[in-house]
């Protein structure tokens, strides 16, 4: 059954008329056109008993037949009222809706309140983001032979890393050196601005690469990741620059632990909660609990932030084609920080890995 | 009067009594703490009569101290329910606030419906949204310095891209030149991802760079711009790469004619859609009206796409401070295309430009 037809059983299971999708990434989902329309509207509307139809800036029409959508795509120029034109083309349709359902995670408060200007007898309870979420939550083939072709550029990225550190460079050279590789190569799209963080300027968990110079006998931590064909990779690893001390070893090693045990335990039938408590449990128990201070991990695909989150409190039981991270980190302000993570699907039995660059402690030589 | 201040006036000659602003962008605006947090909640209350708050992810709080935030912050972790949490430090505050005013063009419904089940008898008709794009309209000195320096690299990565030109690269391995170059330099973001477009690949406006060979003999299109602390550069420039032909000068003039009389015209006092006529009709009398078929431009600080747009149908008088694009284009599928843009801020009396590439048709040797 097409993600199409899905919206519309559920329409009717639910004796909802229409969905209105509004989030680009959701529409590229369901059609195969993906372009962020930025302030502009991007709609598309699923009917229970009728064709759907994409509404789209005027810009973007010719893009979205190219996609291969089949079904009536319409144009709005940017001085034309959106809601306007979509009460005009629903009722070319013959059809005058009564029961909606939104996009709740996405469609803005402003934009639901136009529509229902132009809807002012119809009823907006229908929450579709669920739904949706749920569909993305499985992967199928064709999306897995995406992220793991997105998972063998961040493999290329990271040797590309690893081949720029120097103490002669900074941080932000070592990030500029993987861009490059990755855009000479025809990336189009990094799927965040790539981290590479030396000594202790790793124990930032969100921080971006800085004008420092990389240090020798540290660790040196890469967070990166692609995009491929609309799909990310995510994977962060961890290398030794010169001869690191016993302190920080111990470190990398309960980290490292913690990463291939969660990743040996992710299969089929257990919870989110379980896989971050195995983790969580490990580091606690060297003494770094309190030094691992976010999730475990989060789903991967179109975004490189989706369900399902691996987390504490989420019981969601795991199943095949579920894809998401492992990635503990101990993150000791002032000191090092460690982060090792891999983005991997569920098998029927276990787990894949997309990225393969190896985990144990990797020492490069000083320059 | 502070940013905050405008607010808590607005919402007292509105009768209301806390604005809930949930654009990271709107916050880094009122706070100088800037980050997106995907799809975590990061808020910011405002209260008519008391000091505001932020609510974060726990990951953020030390940052918003460290960006000088002096009112209180509270964090949350990833299992915890946002909406519970702010419902209850709200409550500690000694309110109960009624009357609610939301950033309507942001906030999601199911946001919004969220707040609605911790607050059952307020209202929200409040919508802070014009307020917040009325004020960031109008760009204060110390904005305008940093969009100045975003425009000051904007120039330095044409160059780049000009240096980089060859029959024996791709319009990809440009951009990736231009990108790198930036990033050595320190800069982490680009505005968008570089656009480098060869020959007939131009006539697409929203085309990425292709892996094709940048060809002799014809206009090459760069449109690029970089994230400068938080403010945003943009700007094209079209080049000849080699000699190219009578007919491809002409639309090149054409498209140049109508850029410069734009920019001449822009003053306060002149209407939005004044000014894309003034360019539309330079380019329709020369025979070109219906390939040029965007807007004239958009306005332009912490994000690339912001108020105002200056388009047909915007009746909005300029005034002193607002920063625009000014960026006219003619686009024949299968020929050519030729963009030229600058963004401008409007002085008391015309206009500065924040890049000054020149915009004369260059032309640069082949190799």
């Amino acid at each position: 059954m097409s993600h199409l037809q899905k919206v519309q059983n559920w329409l009717a299971e639910n004796q909802l008329d229409v969905a209105y999708i509004s989030d680009w990434k959701s529409i590229q989902y369901f059609t195969g056109f993906g372009s962020d329309p930025i302030e502009r509207t991007l709609a598309l509307f699923i009917f229970k008993d009728k064709d759907p139809f994409i509404f789209a800036p005027a810009l973007e029409v010719e893009a979205v037949k190219k996609a291969g959508w089949n079904y009536p795509v319409y144009g709005y120029l940017d001085h034309e009222d959106p809601y306007a034109l979509i009460k005009d083309h629903i009722t070319q349709l013959g059809v005058d809706p009564q029961k909606w359902a939104l996009e709740k995670n996405n469609l803005s408060v402003e934009r639901y309140e136009a529509l229902r200007k132009f809807f002012p007898n119809a009823t907006f309870t229908g929450n579709v983001s669920p739904l949706i979420e749920q569909e993305r939550l499985f992967k199928t083939e064709e999306e897995l032979a995406l992220l793991r072709e997105a998972g063998k550029w961040a493999d290329v990225a990271f040797e590309a890393g690893f081949k720029a550190l120097s103490t002669k460079v900074t941080e932000q050279d070592v990030a500029a050196e993987i861009e490059y590789e990755m855009k000479k190569n025809g990336i189009l799209h990094m799927s965040f601005d790539t981290i590479v963080q030396s000594g202790s300027n790793a124990a930032d968990p969100h921080g971006a690469p800085k004008a420092d110079l990389i240090q020798a006998n540290k660790l040196c931590l890469f967070d990166l990741g692609v995009e491929y064909q609309g799909y990310m990779s995510d994977a962060s690893r961890t290398v030794a620059f010169g001869e690191v001390d016993a302190k920080t070893k111990e470190i990398y090693d309960v980290c490292l632990e913690a990463q291939l045990a969660t990743q040996d335990a992710a299969k089929p039938g257990i919870r989110a909660a379980e896989l971050d408590k195995i983790a969580r449990d490990i580091i606690t128990k060297a003494g770094y609990g309190k030094y691992f201070i976010h999730r475990l991990g989060h789903g991967i695909g179109q975004s490189d932030h989706e369900f399902p989150s691996i987390m504490e409190g989420n019981e969601l039981i795991l199943q095949p084609g579920m894809c998401f991270s492992i990635e503990p980190g101990i993150y000791i302000p002032g000191v090092a920080g460690v982060r090792i993570e891999d983005c991997v699907y569920l098998t029927e039995n276990g787990n894949q890995s997309f990225t393969h660059t190896p985990k144990e402690l990797r020492t490069l030589p000083l320059d």
